[in-house]
C-alpha cells in the first residue's frame, strides 16, 4: 500500500512541488523519517527534525522553503491539523481482519446480515440481530437479542452489545467497549439515607439496614450515526426510555454512561468521563479526561469541561468550565491563584486584629 | 410477554381502579405512551404528559383523578418508587440467553454444574468450578480454577473470574466484569521514594532506579449473596486472605477494589469508584460517581460520600462527606461558599492594610 | 505443592530457627494460621494475632522471641516487605491454565510461536504474530496482526492486542486488558471552540456544529520488558510513532493512556490514572489512583503523585505533588489547612471591616 507524493496531495486537495512522483511507504515523524517516508512537519519547530531524518518528502507549513531544505517533494496543505485526517485514513494499514463469516463464528439463524458483512473468529450473534451492509464484527464480539447496526459498522474485537440495542450507520467501536448493561438503579422499601442525605446535607446517624432492590432496565440504548465508542466504554440501558447518544459523538476511552443518559450530536467525551444517571448533555460539548457529571442536571450546547472538572449543578449553554465543584473556567483560574495567597492572607489578618484589637492572643 | 393491570397490581400488591382486565404489552414515559402501555406517571409533574400520550392506563400518584384524565384503568402503589421495581422486574425481557450447555462452551470434566444451570456459545468453565444450581453462564464468559458460584447467578455476556474466587447466591453479573486479577503490590530490595514520601510529604530528589519486584497474591476473593457487579469492575485478589464483599452490596460500573479490600453489607458503590488496597468499608455505605477511597484507611458503617469525594484518612460512622479532600457535606458547601469571596476578600485586606499600616505597597 | 520452612528461609535467603523439616502448606494471617500454615507475622502487632491462631511456624520481626510464643519454627526475613515477594512467588497456586496449544484455540497458519508456547481455549492468534518462548496466552485472549510478544509472556484471560503492537520480555497482562486501540485525536474542518478555549479560558459562545474527523492511528504500542498492565487498562496506538512503555513499569488497574503517550522505566501507575494523549513521563514516576495528567505535559524523573493529584502543567524531576491543581504536596496539606480556617477568616475581616471603616453594612 504505497502512494505518490501526487496521489497523496491529491487526497487531501493540498497543492504539492517537486517530484510528485516519488513513492511514499509510510508517514514518520521528522527526525526519524526514512528515504521513503513522508516526513510530517507542519510547523516551522520541526525544521530542525527534517535536517536530523533522512525523508525525501515532507508534508509542510505554509510558505516553507522545501527546496532549500533538501527535499524532493513537498506537499501545502491548507489547515494542516486537518490534513492529518485525509493522510492518515489514506496510510492506515487496518487490523487485518479478514472477509466473510470466519466458520467459527455462532449466528443464530434469524440474524439478518446485510451484503459484505464480515464477522471474525468466535463472534457471537444473537437471534433477531440485524447487521447493516458492509459491518465488520471483530474477533469475539457479541452483538445480543434484537441488536439493530447500521452500515459500515466497525467494531474491533471483544466489543459486546446487549439486547435491543440500535446503532446507526459508520459507528466504530473499539476493543472492550460495553454496550447495554443494566442500569445501576436501586430502591429500599423505605426511604433510605441517600434520599434524606440529598435534602439535609447532613450526616445520617446510624442508619438501618435495608436491602437495595433492584430496578430493571426496560429501555436500552440507541445511538446515532457517525459515532465512535472507545475501549473500556460502558454504556447503560436507560430505565423505561433508552438512553441516547446522538449523531457524530466521540467517546474515549473508559467512558462511563449511566441509565437515562442523554448526550446530542457532535460531541467530544474524552477518557474516563463519567455521567451519571438521566443526566442531558446538549450538542457541541466538549468533556477533558476525567470529567463527572451529577445525575439528573443539564449540560447546555456548546459547553466545554477542562479535565478533572465535576459538573454539580446545570451548566448554561457556551460555559467554559473547571474544577470541583465546576465554576466558569477563568473565574476557576481566578481562584486558584487567590487560593495560593490564603496562608499569607491569613497572616496578614492576624496581624491587622493585633493592631486594631491590641489583640496578643496567639491563634 | 402480556399483563392485565390486575395482573400488574397484584404483583405490586398496590390498589387497582378502572378496566383492571386491560391488557398491558409495556411501560412507558406519559407522554410517548401508545395505547396499550402502562404509562408511569407517580407525580403530579407528569399529568402533562398523560394528556400528550396515548396511554389508557397509568401508574398514578396518590389521590390521582384518573377519570378526569381519561383513563381507562389506574394503579395507585404505595410507595411508588419502590414499586419500580416489581413493575420493572416482571415487564423485563431480558437477553434472550438459552437455556441448557451450549454445544460451543468448553467445559472441564472436573466442574460440577448444579441443576438447571445454562452456559452460553463460547463460554469456558475452568477444571474444579462449582456452579449452583439454575445459574446462568453467559456467552464469552470465562470461569477459573476451583471457583465457587451459589445458585441463580446470572453471568451477562464476557465476564471474567479467576482461580478460586468464591460468590454467594443470586450475584449479577455485568458484561465485562473481572474478578480475581493479581493485585496491585511490589516491593523494592531497598527502602522506596513512596515509603519516604509518605513520612515527609517533601520532594524525594533523584531517586536511584529500582525494580519494583511482584508481591503475589495468595489470596482470593471472596463475595456474598445478592451481589452486583457492574460492566468493566475490576476487584482483585487478596494478598494472603480474601478481599472481601459482604451480602447485598452492589458495584456500578468501572468500580475498582484493590488487594484485601473489605465492603461489607448493603453497600452502594457508584460508577468509576476506586478503592485502594486494604481499604475497609463499613455497611450501608453509599459512595457517589468517581469517589476514591486511600488505601489502608477504614470508612464506618452508614458513611454517604458525594460525587467525586476522595477519602484521605478513616472516617467514622454515619458521616456524610464531600471533597477534594474529603470533608463532612455541610462544612463542604460552606467552604465552597467562602472560596467563591476569596478574590474579593484579598482585595479588602489589601484595603484594610493600607488604612491600618498607611502601606502604600502594591501586592 | 509443599515445601519445609528450611526451603522457604533458603529461597529467601533469610535465617531460620528451630525445626525447620516443619512442612508448610500455604501462608497465613496470624490470627487465621492453622498448624501447617506459616503465620505471617513481622512486625510486633501481629503477636496477639499468633497466640489467637494455631500456627506451629511464622515469618517474624527481628528479635522476636518465638519460643517464648510457643512456635515450632521461625523465618527471621532481613526486609520483610521484600520478603513477602520470594515467600508470594513460591506459594502462589497459579491460574492452572494448561500447557500446550488447546484444539479450539484459533492461529492463523503465519503466526510463529516460540518453544513451550501455551494457547489457551478460544484464543485467537493473528497472521504474522510472534510469541517468544515459554509465554502463556490465557484463554479467550485476542492477538492481533504482526503482534511481537517477548520470552515468558503471561497473559491471563480474554486480554486483547490489536496489531503491530511490541512487547518485551516477561509481560504480565491482567485479565480484559486492551493493548492498542485507535487514539482519541479528532478534527474539524475549521479550527474548533477547543483551540479557542485552549487559548482564552472563556466561554465560547454558540458553537457552529462541525463534525469531528477522525485523525487514524498510524503508529502502534511499544512496550519494553518485565512490565505489568492491570486488569481494564487501555493503552491507545499512537499517531505517527507509537506510544511507548519503558521496562519494568507497572500500571495497575483501569489505567487509561492516550495516543501519543510515553512512560519512562521503573514507574508505578496506580489504578483508575487517566494519562492524556502526547504527555510524556519520566523514570521512576510515582502515581497514585485515580492521578490525571493533561495531555502534553512533561512529568519528570521521579515525580510522586498522590492519590486524586491531577497534573495539569509541566512537573520538574523530583517533585513530591498533591491536589487539583497540582502542587507540591508540603504546600498542599498547608493550603487544605488555611482553607478550613477561611470562613473563619471571612468573619474576622468583617470585623475588622467594622472598626476600620465604621462600616455596618452587611455582607
Amino acid at each position: 500500500m504505497t502512494y505518490t507524493v501526487a496521489q497523496i496531495a491529491k487526497s487531501l486537495g493540498a497543492e504539492a512541488a517537486g517530484d510528485t512522483s516519488l513513492v511514499i511507504r509510510r508517514a514518520a515523524e521528522p527526525q526519524s523519517a526514512g528515504a521513503d517516508d513522508l516526513a510530517l512537519a507542519m510547523d516551522p519547530k520541526y525544521a530542525e527534525g527534517l535536517s536530523q531524518g533522512a525523508a525525501r518528502a515532507a508534508m509542510l507549513w505554509p510558505g516553507a522553503d522545501w527546496q532549500a531544505m533538501g527535499l524532493t517533494a513537498a506537499i501545502f496543505p491548507e489547515r494542516p491539523r486537518f490534513a492529518m485526517s485525509g493522510m492518515t485514513r489514506l496510510m492506515d494499514k487496518g487490523q487485518g481482519f479478514g472477509t466473510g463469516i470466519h466458520p467459527s463464528a455462532i449466528i443464530d439463524p434469524t440474524a439478518v446480515l446485510g451484503k459484505d458483512v464480515s464477522v471474525g473468529p468466535l463472534a457471537i450473534i444473537s437471534a433477531g440481530a440485524q447487521i447493516g451492509d458492509g459491518s465488520v464484527i471483530g474477533p469475539h464480539c457479541f452483538i445480543g437479542m434484537d441488536v439493530t447496526l447500521g452500515a459500515n459498522a466497525y467494531l474491533r474485537e471483544q466489543v459486546s452489545i446487549g439486547a435491543r440495542v440500535t446503532i446507526g450507520m459508520r459507528c466504530i467501536i473499539q476493543p472492550g467497549a460495553r454496550i447495554g448493561g443494566d442500569g445501576f438503579s436501586f430502591v429500599t422499601a423505605e426511604p433510605s439515607t441517600v434520599e434524606s442525605a440529598r435534602k439535609t446535607l447532613g450526616d445520617q446517624g446510624a442508619a438501618a439496614a435495608q436491602p437495595w432492590i433492584r430496578i430493571h432496565s426496560l429501555g436500552s440504548v440507541t445511538i446515532g450515526d457517525d459515532v465512535e465508542i472507545g475501549m473500556g466504554c460502558t454504556i447503560d440501558c436507560g430505565t423505561i426510555r433508552d438512553t441516547t447518544i446522538g449523531n457524530n459523538t466521540k467517546l474515549d476511552n473508559q467512558v462511563h454512561m449511566g441509565h437515562n443518559v442523554s448526550i446530542g450530536d457532535n460531541c467530544l467525551i474524552c477518557g474516563q468521563v463519567g455521567i451519571a444517571g438521566s443526566a442531558r448533555i446538549g450538542n457541541n460539548v466538549v468533556m477533558a479526561g476525567q470529567v463527572g457529571v451529577n445525575d439528573n442536571i443539564f449540560v447546555g450546547d456548546g459547553v466545554i469541561a477542562g479535565g478533572g472538572t465535576k459538573l454539580m449543578s446545570n451548566v448554561p449553554a457556551g460555559r467554559t468550565m473547571l474544577g470541583y465543584p465546576a465554576t466558569q473556567m477563568d473565574k476557576q483560574v481566578d481562584l486558584y491563584k487567590a487560593q495560593r495567597r490564603l496562608p499569607r492572607l491569613l497572616r496578614e489578618v492576624a496581624e491587622l486584629r493585633k493592631v486594631v484589637f491590641k489583640s496578643d492572643k496567639d491563634d
